[in-house]
């Protein structure tokens, strides 16, 4: 039997938000692994955009998704303070567009993009007192909903109606609540470290130790996705973080029921004489 | 003293949709007990239109909404098989645009009609054995979210803006999980069994049933309203139901965080031979 028997072709994954920082680094490692077949949807030409277009509009999504195993939903307005008007179109009627599209092309498995924004409060109301090491404390993905942001409730309406097309339309769906992705991908790296002097006052300490604490990492992010590409539930809701000793989102959840296994951690250290 | 000095009268409360079933009665509770001044708004002109205008879009809303001591926030589309073109506008963007011009329009308080199809999916799975007297199984406001359609998806979302205006934008807002508000106010009466005829089948006995199992009486509705207008709480979620025998959806949260007190009961019985 040869390579290219239908049998043995890798499944085929449709990833919107292509060309985002997720995205890409998502496209690459399959692209590098050839463990699936990405289809990248962006709204503008480029590597990563097989398909041009955006998800505001059903059909051409439909177009789209056919012949796909899988849809790995990264389109978003991704901006925490994102306004209304960014967010109605991207977050909310995009992922209707998405599930839907989904349901109409045959595709049974969708991984949505949520983001820990969906409980965003209780860090908001915590913080910093929540970054420290010893601070101890932990949300799984049983808390009640408390957005921090229109765009925290567009995360909540998407996991929403995720759940609404696995109960109703047979779909499997899988949200990944994902802590703070970075460019590069270190957390120690003075880009991500809001500001690199070492006299840092509090608040920068703050945004230190908040980097080290929900920090994914990029390898951590594709093994959470592909996780969820084979896994035989048909619904998870879990938190997408690297096993940082700050961390104050679980990740025990997704251990047990995806098999996540992370390979990276946050160093817990972020100056020499101030822990 | 006169009884037109501002210190005396009623709170002033704006209820959207109010040409609905449900904003017919509580405008009606009102004008007779003069306990609150209602100020409806209704799309088209009639008797309890004292604005006319929709949802849809934000500045009139908060031009009505100026004044008010409260939003009573019943418009949307209440099918539950509603299409995603009628979500959209009425209880998607229409919601976000209520909170929103409460918040523009200094309006502290907003009761939100929202409904038990946020978690149908619990409904669905169980019936019709769930609807027996002697099932027992009751969900209460910590039940995960499984809505049972776009609508309920709709309502889901409705909370969580509620939540993100509660706070991070110093409102104070109620959802209730709305059962069966029934017309005429009566859940033996023919027009509300789906089917009048005795020898009914098993799927007019489990509709009758569950006609009992979620009534919600217009005086209980009222009462609850008024609960949600009166508390010093900032936030509470619960259902709307009066105390039915056959219910399976929580009234105990309800009446410990708002004092409800329902003074209805929808009569267990369904036809002489057949419980």
């Amino acid at each position: 039997m040869s390579d290219t028997t239908p049998s043995t072709r890798p499944p085929r994954v449709v990833v919107t938000g292509a060309d985002g920082l997720i995205g890409r680094f998502v496209i690459d490692a399959w692209r590098e692994s050839g463990k699936y077949e990405p289809v990248g949807i962006a709204r503008r030409p480029g590597p990563y955009a097989d398909v041009i277009g955006d998800i505001s509009a059903l059909e051409p999504l439909v177009d789209a998704f056919r012949g796909a195993d899988a849809i790995v939903h990264l389109a978003a307005t991704s901006a925490v303070g994102s306004s209304w008007d960014a967010v109605l179109p991207s977050n909310l009627i995009g992922t209707y567009n998405v599930f839907e599209a989904a349901r109409l092309a045959g595709v049974e498995r969708v991984v949505f993009a949520s983001s820990n924004h969906a409980i965003g409060t209780y860090e908001t109301e915590n913080a910093p007192d929540l970054y420290a090491l010893d601070d101890g404390r932990v949300w799984d993905h049983t808390a009640e909903i408390r957005p921090d942001s229109l765009y925290g409730v567009s995360k909540v309406y998407g996991e929403a109606m995720a759940r609404y097309y696995v109960d109703h339309h047979g779909l499997r769906a899988f949200c990944l609540r994902i802590g703070g992705v970075r460019s590069p991908d270190d957390p120690s790296h003075p880009a991500n470290l809001w500001a690199p002097e070492l006299d840092a006052d509090e608040a920068t300490l703050a945004a230190r130790r908040r980097t080290r604490a929900v920090w994914l990492s990029e390898r951590d992010c594709v093994q959470l996705i592909e996780r969820c590409l084979e896994t035989d539930h048909r619904w998870v809701l879990c938190y997408g973080i690297s096993d940082n000793p700050r961390r104050f989102w679980d990740i025990e959840h997704a251990k047990e029921v995806l098999g996540y296994s992370p390979e990276d951690s946050a160093p817990a250290e972020i100056l020499p004489d101030r822990g």
